[in-house]
């Protein structure tokens, strides 16, 4: 009736294992998450219901033992049906105490009195859980005291498993399998609402459990705006339109974008086109273990200008895998070091104009020898369709 | 090339009347907003960029005048597009600074120097930006304090607008139209999985702009679960079908469920779907301003007593519309006023055996006269597809 589990515990098992190691080196004696990637990561824990705000959930991994899920009762059954034996449930929401004393509880049998409870609270984090309710919660486990513990939940997610990487590869196969069906709903005259919608469908149909993400745009020889709403314009001759998606399948994300030119190419577009595929095959040949994202940063920006293209703004590329978008970032201030295991995007970006812009994005896994990767490759010249 | 926006700018102008009106009864002299239904409702701003965990976004409101957009450059754009004139930017991420310096000063000029700064911070909300960020914030406005404005935010969202309430009933009526398309994808054979991918294909076909939530489940007269991702377990004879949805148009949420039965229909199922039906119409009939969620929820109780039912736990009903759930929650303990203007879902389950449930679920606004339902009534029968 339900679906199976996405891993089997040893999979589990393994990253909790790696969670204490890192949590063990820096002296803290429980993690808190509460947020779908980092549920999802630990327990196996996999619902769409976290679209729904009215709940928290919470999940303690303490430094040597099996974690805890301190969760509402609407989630037990599901969560039983991972591996983790310890699932407590209140009935939420509830305008009292809103799982804050169970979760207290679970805590102060975990810290010791004068002890160190990790959550994520750096950079690309969020606590999912009210204010006024952690509040709450620090008062009720002092004089155990919070910590930062964004590093040891990073630096053991961003090493993605074999097993995990066999998840994101099918995830990233149903978007190129979307992308190659674009000549049946890609043509002058359709509306952009029209193609978002149809591209939806055939992502669905080539095997996404659910659409978490949807971007693009269009306009003559780039477009100026990738992250709103698609209205109902027709495409028209000479366009380029982009469509980036993160489609999800048993949890993984893809996350990469390919251009069209409706009709006809300009040349400006075909050149942005051209320098971008030949900056990410520069940076595909400069990415081994060791360098940071930062040298990622500079390989693409490098490459695009020895193109003669200006290279836009912003990122360059990030991590991804249980969510759309992971740590690092290629940007000039990241120093994140890139190691085997990790997911990551190439995403460099052209403009064209002031404010007009070609992006170009590819996902791979970095190995000991280098990238692998997970999309196949855009082609070299940007594609006309008639 | 871009979506137009969803409201004209006299719609914000006019919400954020209603919450100065609030902060000022109250003493607050600015509320920060952070979450995707939050800044919506505010300026208009509309995007699916929100998955990407990786970016803080900010919205002051001050007690006197228009609200200040504090967000990274890569929405500067869309942002500009709506009302808001006041829209401040950094390179984000940034690990120096993720924009706290920025918002800071924003609310700097607007707080007096022992001022008190409005949050969400009660039940159904959480701050969406790092915690470590958040204690940065709150050092750098002092002696100004952060208190909780939940109240403040929620008594002015949970009245929507006839401009709202239009787009709502777009929303419930693209899941008319694919709940009515059942018999194409449902039927016996069918795997869970596939139903679900064809029913989002459906919503899409039927003009949902993205379907943010799809949950559901299938067994023998009823389910055990209803928030699984589906597998591959191919429907059988008897088996009763739930599909429950979040179809989002031009920003707005439907939130209402359809079953169905798959050949024929047990006793134990058509029993459950009358008592539901019959429910919901002493509830509908019931249901006025004034009366308190809570009154709400003894109303669905003692009418699926008086069936003969089990009612199931959990809450029977909740908010929605600017996203999945939303305040109030029919439980006992929610004594939240309903008020005409809000947009309400009638969700009550049976219970018909241990762990086996059948859950109805309607969508309505609430008027001065009583309820106007927005869904299309699910069939006083349960309806078996062949």
């Amino acid at each position: 009736m339900t679906a199976a589990a996405v891993f089997p515990a040893e999979e589990h098992r393994r990253r909790v294992g790696a969670l204490q190691r890192v949590m063990a080196a820096e002296g803290i004696d429980a993690i808190l998450l509460t947020t779908p990637p980092d549920v999802f990561y630990v327990t196996g824990f996999l619902t769409r219901f976290w679209e729904s705000p009215a709940r928290p959930w919470f999940v303690v991994v303490p430094a040597d033992r099996d974690p805890v899920a301190v969760i509402p009762a609407i989630g037990e059954a599901l969560m039983r049906r991972g591996w983790l034996r310890d699932v407590r449930t209140w009935d939420a929401p509830d305008p009292r105490d809103d799982g804050v004393s169970l979760l207290a509880a679970a805590l102060r049998e975990t810290l010791p009195p004068r002890g160190r409870l990790g959550a994520p609270m750096g950079l690309e984090t969020h606590l999912r859980m009210p204010l006024g309710d952690y509040a709450r919660l620090t008062h009720a486990i002092a004089p155990a005291t919070v910590v930062d513990a964004t590093a040891v939940v990073q630096r053991a997610r961003e090493i993605k498993s074999e097993a995990e990487i066999a998840k994101i590869r099918a995830a990233c196969a149903v978007a190129d399998a979307a992308f190659a069906r674009a000549p049946e709903f890609v043509g002058e005259g359709r509306g952009l609402d029209s193609v978002f919608r149809a591209f939806q469908v055939a992502l669905l149909e080539a095997g996404a459990d659910w659409v978490a993400y949807l971007a693009g745009g269009a306009g003559p020889d780039g477009y100026g705006d990738v992250i709103s709403p698609a209205d109902a314009r027709p495409l028209a001759q000479g366009d380029v339109l982009m469509l980036d998606t993160g489609a999800v399948r048993e949890g993984h994300f893809c996350d990469f974008n390919r251009n069209f030119a409706v009709g006809r190419a300009g040349d400006a577009a075909r050149r942005a086109h051209a320098a971008l595929f030949a900056a990410t095959d520069a940076a595909l040949a400069a990415l081994r273990p060791g360098r940071r994202a930062c040298d990622l940063h500079r390989a693409l920006s490098d490459a695009l200008r020895a193109e003669g293209a200006v290279p836009g703004g912003g990122r360059l590329g990030h991590g991804f895998g249980l969510s759309l978008t992971e740590w690092p970032s290629l940007t000039p201030l990241d120093e994140t070091p890139l190691r085997a295991g990790m997911a990551l995007t190439l995403e460099p970006s052209v403009e064209i104009a002031p404010g007009r812009f070609l992006v170009h994005e590819e996902n791979l896994v970095l190995r000991d020898h280098g990238p692998e990767l997970l999309s196949r490759r855009a082609p070299a010249e940007l594609p006309v369709i008639d």
